[in-house]
């Protein structure tokens, strides 16, 4: 296996993400494409990922193969990697090697880790409604969510979708209205709600890197999905379990 | 009660500073203003701040009214403000309302406290000299002091501002002379002296976001007292008690 | 004594280097240069410093002195200096005095220290290997080496430095080619090798805050040193004690 890339913000994003839901995972590398299937340690978030080989200069995959790696120590060596660096990946000898060539030539290695780890399935769900809209306004929305409370509830009509929080004494409800910028597709004339925590949608809206937009799907009482895409680059979702009401 | 104003910078700024001395106040809301007098916990400082009418698009205030708020509940939500949001505040059972109008509509909801506490009276204050600069002077000055001690000494004659501090082996001493930036008024050609604390100096200089110009007034082994204004929108005090000479 | 300097950036960048390594130390001043040499406390780092004449606006030295100064005493006054400040230094009645003026004068004196430390003799070294190359390609060597370990080897042959560090399960190395940028003088046709501490490196490198290059030498297993310089202002040394193969 042999990949190399210069437009290396695509991984680099990715895996700052990623590494701060998961500590370890598993890598299927085949010649369609890198995926990513792992869960948080506490088993209350799904990670999806797929980078293309379009996103690489080099994309040198006979077989499929897999990864397993300390997400931490290659999220470190990542940060390494300067604008200007060709990357280059290899798999030697059970490790993974890091090549980047600048005006000098640094190489690193980590482990390639055993596991015997099953591979993750994504569960098939069925979703009561989806919004398309500006990543950024949703950002905003769970840090103003944060300030007074440790989870959040999601609530869509037809014409918005609202996101509320309480805390011991305080409140804040955000308004998002239908417009060009959010789309709302709901089956349901009445509002679907459902809670999440907050700390993990702080990990995963940071997905808003890779892409502008993000779809957010979710039902009543149900798993919500957050869906981060650059056509023909990179693919990164999240699903999250909800709160019971009584949380 | 309902307040709007578009430019949030005068109450947002405000309120950043006077939370870092006070932790709970009651705002008297008239039709003639929005004041504040509080003692900090440690009875070593006042605030004295009153924003006017014409700050607010909106100020629609029939009676006097109190509200005894969590400065620093509101000061976290005043930072959730956007340059471009309309901020409106409305009293509605037992709680403040906030509502930022921006891309969305945000609202948050704080609780009005129950307060039993006997209204603060401004003291009447006969100061020996009066000292007009530009804050950043003072900042400036009070950061140099902060290097080698604790508390810091105001001295003045006609001619010239010194502050000074002594620790342990070290000493800072700053003369910041008359001059077109420096007004100086004194009544006595003796220089007059009264030390205070740097930590109370630092949290009050930090005023100087509301206002160029900071007004110096103080007396030997006596109270001091900072000026912020800008005219017609905000005044901001602050009153500390000096130390003693063998502190 | 009274030393004069506008252009500060010398003398407050070389302090703020050195205070990371030495806590006090004796400054000789001479009419030639004010120089220092001085060991870290641990023995296991020496620091040699000159300033020259010509960086300052005025240099009245007329004999030879001592001064032993606290030298975090001393950058957290130099980082106080603004950049339009004129900055003179004075000993006098047993403290070192040190006026800013600029807007205002600002005067602070922090006291020179009794010391009977014996003066430190720079050790006559013999080194089998000097590289002369950007400062910056050193420094980003070192960080990458950081992420894997705490000490890193420097290998040197006709054509290339190398840069290697390896961890529990990580590694990395660097291959700094001979080029313009990057000169090599060896001797030896097969690899020098020497192993030195990261955490001390890391210190030293920040001396590139005044010189672009740096000159580094170093033999198998034997002290590393590296020179920063900028003609006629100042020179900046470090020597680094290496680690044993079995650290």
């Amino acid at each position: 296996m042999k990949l190399g890339l210069t437009e290396t913000k695509y991984l680099k994003d990715s895996i700052a993400v990623i590494s701060e839901l998961v500590n370890e995972a598993t890598f299927k590398v085949t010649p369609q494409a890198i995926e990513l299937v792992a869960m948080d340690p506490a088993n209350v978030a799904m990670v999806i990922f797929k980078l293309l080989p379009s996103c690489f200069t080099e994309y040198d995959v006979k077989e499929k193969m897999e990864l397993a790696i300390n997400l931490n120590n290659l999220k470190q060596i990542l940060r390494r990697v300067k604008p200007d660096d060709a990357l280059t990946l290899e798999a030697e000898d059970n490790k993974l090697k890091i090549t980047l060539q600048g005006q000098t030539r640094r190489t690193f290695a980590i482990p390639i880790l055993d596991t015997d780890e099953k591979e993750q399935k994504v569960p098939d769900l069925n979703f009561g409604a989806t919004i398309k809209t500006n990543a950024s306004l949703i950002t905003e929305a769970i840090e103003d969510a944060d300030i007074v409370g440790e989870s959040v509830s999601f609530i869509v009509q037809p014409d918005k979708l609202m996101i509320s929080a309480e805390g011991d004494l305080s409140k804040a409800h955000i308004d998002i209205d239908k417009s060009e910028i959010t789309q709302i597709n709901v089956h349901d004339m009445n509002p679907l709600r459902a809670k999440y925590s907050i700390e993990y949608l702080k990990k995963m809206i940071a997905g808003a890197k890779l892409a502008d937009d993000v779809i957010i799907s979710f039902n009543k009482d149900y798993p919500l999905k957050l869906d981060f895409k650059t056509i023909d680059k990179v693919a990164l979702s999240f699903i999250l379990a909800p709160r019971v009401e009584n949380d």
